[in-house]
């Protein structure tokens, strides 16, 4: 984040470390458009419906006082969340965001998705994005402004390729090695290691004793170490994923038709998430392309060069000037 | 259980309708060797450590009543109950018995799959027994007493055979269907109108509202029913599941060896539980058998005709006729 307010000037980027890893991102001067406006805008992102909201007011705080500006600065507020599916989630969410803002403050609620795919695209909502980290979501977006969704779904609709979907599959290799229904495997050993546990019986005491998805995926690397060490049963779970992430853009896509009528054409796929930023020698996310641009060679990779939350000012930035073009033109 | 206290003067059972499903079986006579021993032994069966116990003093009372016996005349109890695999988890169990039982009581805790077996083979431990409702697991034990598990490990770790599995996959396919990451299958109509939802977006919301198992897996139905109706994406869940619950049997029967030095050898299946009685025109449970026949050709299956309590109330009579002829010979 340091190293983006040094390359642009123009966008002041604070991350909160709150546990709820809400982060707020505030852009000034970039939205400037000789229009007047020498307000400031913000963008957050982070958290879920349920957990956020009561987080925003003291984080704002603190960001407009870092960037000496103060809230009645504030000209527009992007908030880029999880569960933010359906019209009725945004409405309660901008009736929250009502409380914390004065009226003349334009609000603006999306899925953190959508904040993603901007970050990688600087504020442009056109082509397709794949999150992968404790969950993961594909999401898409034509020039025409419709839209389309895969996986996203969580563990028990089958998101294999998350980190989640990586990791309860090398626990369930560790079962299956132990009670004679699959191969051995490294992974026995890494993960027994990793959890502090004497023989795989207690891996089962340990998945149910918390059943919390980041916990599960935070053993995403030792999958990942088995595989570069050339074990079979980590590098299948480790394809699989591949061919299920691609699987996901590939149907976004196709939806949306994002590749023209050729199946040539040219569009950003995003990849956010810590699946996909593994950039070791097993590289989840550099597969994941190569699969991509089977189907599509016109898709071409985007890794964000800065946090969805600068993502979530941007589209602030851009749904407030096109409101405001909107106004002077009617 | 009518019909079996018809067919059976030797033992009662008596099925008590609470929640947590606790079944209580009281054998009689059926004990009687000629040592003089002239009272009940008690079988109990379900629930939970962590439910079960709170409820055995009430339905006792109950039981004992209805036999026109009472809590003075009992001899041996043995309860059968899930999540009991480890020495302590038994001594937990043990002692809680020992507060509502007189001290002369001899009380007995096994695994439930344990009393599955009983039930199958009439108190005789030795063969395999496989259970498939909303969990599954493979359960087994030699002539020599050595004993193997497999499965039973819960959604997490992957038992793709249980209802649960079963259930979940079909949701999976539901929504994979939706976002056009699979083929248009049969069971988006069949389990929209189950769940009386009017789209599969709606799935997302209905399948974490309530992750219970067992809500889940009551779903099992309507993948049989479409896997009838030869819906290809119903079918595969259904193969899948099968080649699942034989690799559990096949894991269990190889490391104890129970089909003998030449394979041939003959051993029984005991097969129990929702998945696996489900009798109709594509049947999982003859599938199963088929698929442990190609590899073990001695293997006999067994469908109890009692409940896994009278399963419990047997075990209770060998355990305490082999206690008094040891005693004897001691």
């Amino acid at each position: 984040m340091d190293n983006y307010m040094q390359r642009n000037g123009e966008i002041w980027a604070f991350e909160n470390a709150s546990k709820q890893e809400l982060r707020v991102a505030l852009a000034n001067d970039h939205c400037e458009n000789g229009d007047g406006y020498d307000g400031v805008v913000l963008g957050l992102d982070g958290g879920t419906t349920s957990t956020v909201c009561g987080y925003i007011r003291r984080c704002l705080a603190e960001v407009l006082s870092k960037s000496g500006s103060n809230r009645s600065a504030v000209r527009a507020v992007c908030l880029g969340i999880s569960g933010v599916n359906h019209p009725t989630d945004q409405e309660r969410v901008l009736s929250w965001l009502r409380k914390i803002f004065p009226s003349h403050v334009k609000l603006y609620v999306q899925n953190d998705a959508v904040a993603a795919l901007a970050s990688g695209t600087m504020g442009k909502l056109h082509g397709c994005v794949l999150i992968a980290g404790t969950g993961c979501i594909s999401y898409g977006i034509a020039e025409d402004g419709r839209e389309a969704w895969a996986s996203g779904v969580g563990p028990i609709l089958g998101d294999w390729g998350s980190g989640y979907g990586i990791a309860a599959q090398a626990l369930t290799a560790v079962i299956r090695a132990h009670d004679g229904r699959g191969p051995q495997t490294m992974l026995t050993d890494k993960i027994l290691k990793a959890l502090d546990l004497s023989s795989p019986d207690e891996v089962i005491g340990w998945t149910y004793a918390d059943t919390s998805w980041a916990r599960i995926a935070a053993l995403v690397p030792e999958v990942v170490f088995c595989a570069e060490a050339s074990d079979q049963v980590a590098n299948k779970i480790l394809l699989k994923a591949v061919q299920e992430l691609a699987l996901s853009v590939k149907a976004v896509v196709q939806r949306l038709g994002l590749s023209g009528e050729d199946g040539n054409g040219s569009f950003p796929v995003v990849m956010v998430g810590g699946v996909l930023e593994a950039n070791k020698s097993w590289d989840v996310g550099k597969e994941v392309v190569k699969c991509i641009q089977e189907f599509f060679p016109g898709a071409y990779p985007v890794r964000p060069q800065v946090e969805p939350a600068v993502g979530a000012a941007l589209l602030a930035c851009n749904f407030f000037m096109k409101e405001l073009k909107e106004n002077k033109h009617s």
